[in-house]
């Protein structure tokens, strides 16, 4: 951890960046942004309340307008295009990658779009209609067109010329297409065998023909999963037919799999994933309040059920001190099951096939779980309130609770999924409904049956 | 979602194999399992309980073996070296990457270890105790020291002719590392453009030098950080004095990213990121009654809170079925705003400077969302019970609890940072300690001090 303080370089930066900018002097701010990455700027752009994000914004390089436009988020992103005038903006974009540009396009003003794809020449303008033609978090909308092919009936030295009369090559080419006529694909050629065999070799010695390739219509998820099952750098995207559409390149993927982490945090705690540190108050507001009311009926839900036992807690008032223990550990517990469960979903680990040997394994987890800690509860609440009856009752709830949150932790991220319901977002709130609504039920219900004498 | 369903094709591959593994027949499984790369194969063997795990990995071809021991979780892992003899495992791990090898060797038995350093030539034997010699999640241990070098003085024509002598290059190179004799590290040469410049062209104009390298001491999140922020590939790892030690490649940063994120969900809920979906009992309930006692002692402190007001309880009863909602809500709130932070803590965008202000944006949010779910909360009670003052009351404790979650959210992982705690791991449980204590105490408070006549 002193390691990761150590370098912890971004935090170092807003703290000088912030001195600089208390200070008044515009200068040293302006040296130190252009000395970063544009995914940097853009992650400093985040961390600066409006005002001063402003400023610095305005101190960006314009060159790097662009790229930093595309490390941020859409809240972000908003408020910094907000601060741009139409030439500036159209000086920022129409320099960027097709996949690029096509992932900006929605947030841009109609102005720019248009200005953008006047300076266009018709073959990108094509590629761009192309690429927004697919749905967003699919392989067509991440590819970019812009790949490199050769045919199959040539040598080395012939490729390597091409390649030079060719020049630059778009960025992260590890491999060249190897097309037919009807440009569908038949394999790849690595750069690296390229450059580690003679100019006489015939390509086909080269080329690899096992490939798998991306299908136009997968989702991004399933993309970044082939993608680090096979530790790709670039992988080719196809249609139906074989015909080579695009590529697809690991920097997207990378962004593709923090975005999904981050997701699933911030959706898991019922956040917009857009929701910015300095979002205006109404904004977080709004984005908040929903949420907070959908876990406000399943409270109401938990309270009625204590409602029906208001005569009980009458007579007995340790059970209304006790209570919250026996509902919230049993959600504690039920929240364990649930994340194994949302990771196994995932990884697609967890199916029809093995959910049944996987609820027999939980159950007895939750026995030997609820044996231990509802025993233990028990002897607490005994050396507190000096009745073995509540003693006993408090343990049974609470083995009878954890049986309750290992049957909703494995069947409630299944029944989600066949909803088509995200079992990361929503699982939370109702596992902890079934073992709040259990967790009342067992402990009020047995204390009416056994210590109302 | 339709597409998810139809592109999942762990959860496909695993039915089919399930039911070839019913069936009996393993020559389909054999089959299947080798058209599949090893780290498909080592999804699949963690989704497989330990019999039926046991018959497939039999079936694995034996050179995969070493990298499907790579692709699975710490448990998968001992169950599968356990099926093993020595020679199996030798001939499984001597042809592995040293990098690779590093990182299995934990788990290896001191016999194979020992076979497998005999039978290495004595610069891999060096290579891989100084990989051994780096803390783990450090770019030393990440790093894989064979590297491809060139000297500047030179030009393309000549690269080209060494690197057909020198054969096949390490996976994923996209840059040749220009050194010096010292072996100190002056730039990079892209093979790109190695292949899209004349034979001619002398090698210092295509040197770029303005490159980051990893220091050999960084945490590999801090890593982690820079491919993704650099669009990197690949990058060379040096030491204090700019000695060029080894290479990271953006495979192994996937899987680092992967990981983390995991960690994160897995551990926010108490569990040991290497718990398999079929650990043994024994085993998962040791990895979670930890976790489950902590949240015992933060459940009886709120009792105890709820125990200081008994008398109170016994004469409304409806305080006993109202409290959980205050607790509960002002839980959800606080994880609202601690999962803010802890995405922001991650990505360096909090610091002393602006937590104040992140405070008070939070305070504002929480007065406005107090005021609107607990008026709700208060208008239910009032139709409820038909006690305006009650409704007051639980109102009053809703805004009063708001606040300290806003106050918990922002505070509590910014004082576990400081204090070398993983605020993603155990912000959680605190702030709702927090919110349940704050919860019980102000509402039962306010209604002893207005509700008692």
């Amino acid at each position: 951890m002193a390691d990761a303080i150590r370098h912890d370089k971004t935090a170092r930066q807003l703290r000088l960046l912030s001195d600089a900018l208390d200070s008044g002097r515009l200068g040293p701010v302006r040296r130190m942004v252009n000395t970063l990455a544009p995914a940097e700027i853009g992650n400093l752009l985040e961390s600066l309340p409006p005002a001063q994000r402003s400023v610095v914004w305005g101190l960006v390089d314009a060159e790097d307008d662009g790229e930093v436009l595309l490390h941020v988020g859409d809240e972000v992103r908003e408020s910094l295009i907000a601060d741009m005038d139409t030439d500036e903006l159209v000086a920022a974009v129409e320099d960027l990658d097709i996949d690029d540009l096509a992932d900006l396009v929605e947030d841009l003003p109609d102005a720019v779009i248009e200005q953008v794809l006047v300076a266009m020449d018709r073959e990108n303008r094509d590629r761009l209609e192309q690429v927004l033609s697919y749905d967003e978090d699919t392989a067509g909308r991440l590819m970019n067109p812009d790949v490199v092919t050769v045919r199959a009936d040539t040598n080395v030295d012939v490729v390597l010329r091409y390649l030079r009369l060719r020049g630059e090559l778009p960025d992260n080419t590890d491999h060249l297409y190897v097309v037919n006529r009807r440009h569908q694909l038949l394999g790849w050629v690595a750069l690296q065998d390229l450059v580690t065999h003679d100019p006489g070799t015939p390509l086909n010695q080269l080329i690899d023909d096992e490939l798998d390739s991306i299908h136009v219509d997968e989702t991004a998820q399933e993309v970044a999963r082939q993608f680090s099952d096979h530790d790709w750098v670039s992988a080719p995207v196809v249609d139906d037919g074989n015909v080579l559409l695009g590529r697809i390149t690991v920097d997207d993927v990378l962004d593709i799999i923090r975005e999904q982490a981050e997701h699933q945090a911030l959706s898991a705690a019922g956040l917009d994933e857009d929701e910015d540190l300095f979002s205006p108050v109404p904004r977080a507001v709004r984005g908040r309040v929903v949420w907070l009311g959908i876990n406000l009926c399943t409270a109401f839900l938990a309270a009625s059920v204590i409602g029906q036992f208001e005569g009980t807690i009458e007579k007995i008032v340790a059970l209304a001190v006790l209570m919250p223990i026996v509902a919230g550990i049993g959600g504690n517990a039920a929240v364990q099951v649930l994340t194994l469960m949302v990771r196994g979903l995932a990884l697609g680990q967890v199916g029809g096939s093995n959910a049944r040997i996987l609820m027999w394994k939980e159950i007895r987890v939750a026995l030997i779980n609820g044996v231990l800690i509802g025993g233990l509860v028990g002897l607490i609440a005994l050396a507190w309130f000096r009745d073995w009856e509540l003693s006993l009752v408090i343990a049974a709830a609470m083995i009878i609770n954890f049986s309750f949150a290992a049957f909703a932790g494995v069947l409630v991220p299944l029944l989600l999924k066949r909803m088509n319901v995200d079992p990361a977002v929503a699982g939370t709130v109702v596992v902890t409904a079934v073992t709040d609504v259990m967790g009342f039920l067992s402990f009020l219900g047995l204390a009416t049956l056994f210590l109302l004498h």
